[in-house]
């Protein structure tokens, strides 16, 4: 139950079978820091190619294929007091040949953040090209007055995937990746499936607000303090990355198009309310039937994500208690 | 601002320029009932043949393509004390390939309704064949102690679609249709895109609850007292559903796969915040960006729905104010 | 096996069960003609709105829910010496975001057919605006040296939809509806579920020529001669459309995305060599592993066309006899 | 223009940034071996882990992002005289819910080469396990007179993909990967987008013959011999694989649904007729209109795959030169 300070030096673009940084042990707890996504660290500076620059590897000791691992999220918060936005919405959001009616050089906003008030406002508007505190101009309207509440999250974290892969930040699949889901905040544990000797988890893209689908392309990207927890599960294998928060338990399906997201999170809700939770098949389906939920995370990129949910509380007040 | 209290006798399950059953104004409300999605009323007596048979049309003086008809929904309940739910996940919604392990041979359960309460539990499983009231028997383990709050919604509704097309109640497109969303509920206002002369609104399908995306195929089906009251906007042309309800505005695309519902409804929320709310195009993708929602509609039939929403509160904020 | 001559003089652009124009027996033939997608006749007059309007139905006695109809196109040609073509790829087929860099204010072009070498060259260019022959101005460049063999084949054609539907001509499901395959031409049989009394098969939306997928909008569209055969099969129920030709046999799946095509198209194959030509369903996984084909049939439209073929000579040179 | 002789020892399943094998320059031909999917050698021995095992890298001298690298595949044949097929048709290529009626147990089919006659038979079927030739037993019925001709083509071959990643020969992207494209036979040239410095070409998983979209899962595995050549284009940036064969210039999409396939090839040939043919951008909206064809590769994995095709001959009929 050690607790380990690591400080990064190196950033990883894709999510592979990288050396790890520290080998930890299960029930340990890391702080470390991350840096925006486009590799800019806490003072702004240029640290690391951009595309969802990842901390880590961690390797967790004894992890091996077939295991799974609890990630718990204690605490992550910007270490910026400045993030950036895009401006525009993605095309595949949008209807096919729909087109913005405005510049397509559009820059991208500097958002301020107010720890105090733990909310977040556009502090100016840049040009297109490297951002930098101080570049751009203030905003005038509708804008000027938005003021949004913090909800810091990492859009982009994972383990090592099989056969040997490394995968691009830009996307995501059963070992995690650019989940980009904004109810992955402080407080929640992601469950990963485990493919390499050590797991070798990874984590960056901070975001300190995002709304669903991250369609501009963007959360508030900026770097990050992050604390938290590894629980290694051996022998206990899953399909695709599991969650659970105060309120629910969560299945996320990583894929295109959002269909296939709904098929793996659906299957794998089911597989785990009736492999942990002593409830026969055809009760899973009936309470999935009248009470299932539904998140959309990331539908920006390659792969999209799907999010599906079960209120604890229901589990509870049926007596599925979980073993 | 007449009040109507009408009585259906004639069922429609395919949404289409049917003959009116009553002619109203803007302004106008309408108590009448619905059956429930296999035709049976409210004493339980097939009195249509089953796929979410329709109470209407209604015909909407005035309304003619190009103008948009709202509809509020002042009262939704069921009048039967009991509905009735299917018992498997749909395979489109599950992994391909993958079997439940359970009989095929399912039945269905039938769910009593505690008006006072307002809830719902498990009454009794049935066979497969004829629902009826008293043919099961009861549940035991977990679901027997299943106890659900009720939210009554209507599944299916919409206004007759262009082209002189008449559209199965089992799917969805521009004219609203079986888009099963949760949040139709009490109090909200759905705005249909007017398609033909006097719009010919229908409505059915009631759920006591439905989990997002109607999974199983059912949400608790039953028969309904409704109360609407629809407001005609001359020359007010939208491409898609548009609702409101007390903290949010929505916008509905149905097609598929998801990421095609996803297209029209985020280009529609678009179209609404740039018209109606004095926004320019770059704020409205700033706020999306960084505050839409996402919910999941009907994923069970062939066409699929998705809900995009924008929180009122923030457009209130910024003085973006509905012109 | 009557042969009757049928002059059209109503039109519908959705395919549905409306009032039949003509009845026919299993066996008959009928000589008739279609007008263009643009409701132009054969001396390039409007007789029709727009939206492939359909000849028929032709109502085939004795046909009910649960048969199939074999419609067999015994001669297919333009009556009209020209036709027309839209210009522009859709954006549902671009990948999004593509802007094509020419001028939106497309126009059309103008073909002529060439009975006698039964070949299409561009005969002029026009500004968009109502169809007239003569209106445009001659095309310079590599298109002006275009020469292309005519396929003659109608895009859209079908029966009667379930439910008491009425389906747009713009889009395809199990009735058939606006399939856009350019081998659909003189020869083939295709063979359509019956959903209602007498079938009700429509045909329309002539194409001189098209290239895969329909994917400008629009193939060389032009009004017919066509002559075809009906055989009715008592009791024969299938689930998509089959077809036949010189060397294949034929599913087809209409839906969206071109992967729910697919899953339509090859399980109506499978469905049709096991049931038809005393193949067991081990072996026809086998077959069609390593000697499936597909075309695609519209990708232009809501709805997605996918053929699944299988040569007919594999399965002579096995064995496998029709029963 | 040198020509190596060169015999793998190491085999990757993943296509990535691995050490190469061998450097050549742009002319040079290379003459090597692969061994089949399951990782047997022309003896039928395991000589790698199964899953597409590459023969490679091969590092071209000059090759750095923003080029691009053809290709041709002088000569392919398999230098074993057996191959082996799975038996059933994937799940995600059926209908949801349709179960196979045949054992689940199904086991593999092992193929018989005839060099003389070029074509391939059923030699045993095989229970589960691992592939050995004469463990199973004859096939009875029409599949003991199943003779299919030979199309040796391999079904995974690329080049390093970007951001140091490296894919799992299971998938395709932009890289090539799997496509499992039965045309890419020999006498092909294929065209990569170079991603990293020289380029790092990999080639496996032959196929004797394979159905459209590889639907089983496998064409008939089986080591080649094969010969190819490169030629470096210095400069000349593609975004998606291209290719071109005696008679057409084809593109490839990868991506899944196949829908998106088609967005990216379609957009692939846009770009290449109007940068390399002399055409104008409206001109090849309409030649693909008219006559553009499209193929499927891989619909089986995680990523699909499309082609989009276009005659060469009428390119040559409109003067259209290759610049």
């Amino acid at each position: 139950m050690a607790h380990h300070d690591f400080t990064p030096t190196i950033y990883h673009t894709a999510i592979g079978s990288h050396e790890p940084v520290l080998r930890i042990a299960s029930g340990d707890t890391v702080s470390t820091t991350t840096i925006d996504a486009g590799g800019l660290d806490k003072e702004g500076n240029s640290v690391s190619e951009g595309g969802n620059p990842q901390t880590g590897p961690f390797y967790i000791e004894g992890a091996e294929e077939g295991d799974s691992l609890g990630v718990t999220f204690d605490h992550l918060m910007p270490n910026r007091s400045w993030g950036f936005t895009s401006a525009r919405v993605a095309p595949n959001v949008l209807d096919p040949g729909y087109v913005p009616k405005f510049d397509d050089n559009v820059g991208r906003h500097i958002w301020e953040i107010d720890f105090d008030k733990k909310t977040t406002r556009i502090a100016e508007a840049c040009e297109p090209g490297p951002i930098r505190r101080g570049s751009g101009k203030p905003v005038t309207g509708p804008l000027a007055k938005l003021e949004l509440p913090l909800n810091p999250h990492p859009g982009c974290f994972g383990v090592a995937p099989p056969r040997r892969q490394a995968i691009s930040c830009a996307t995501s699949s059963t070992h995690g990746g650019n989940m980009d889901y904004k109810r992955f905040n402080e407080g929640v544990t992601v469950i990963f499936p485990v493919f390499v000797e050590g797991a070798l988890f990874h984590v960056g893209d901070g975001h300190a607000v995002q709304g669903d689908g991250e369609i501009v392309g963007t959360g508030i990207e900026i770097p990050f303090e992050v604390t938290f927890t590894v629980t290694l599960h051996k022998g206990k294998t899953i399909n695709w990355p599991r969650a659970e928060n105060d309120t629910h338990i969560l299945t996320i399906g990583n894929a295109r198009p959002l269909d296939q997201c709904v098929e793996h999170a659906t299957t794998e809700m089911i597989r785990w309310l009736t492999s942990d939770f002593d409830l026969d098949e055809r009760t899973a389906h009936t309470l999935l039937g009248q009470a299932v939920e539904y998140d959309i995370g990331n539908i920006f990129d390659p792969a999209y994500t799907m999010v599906c949910k079960f209120p604890k509380h229901i589990l509870e007040s049926i007596g599925a208690k979980r073993q």
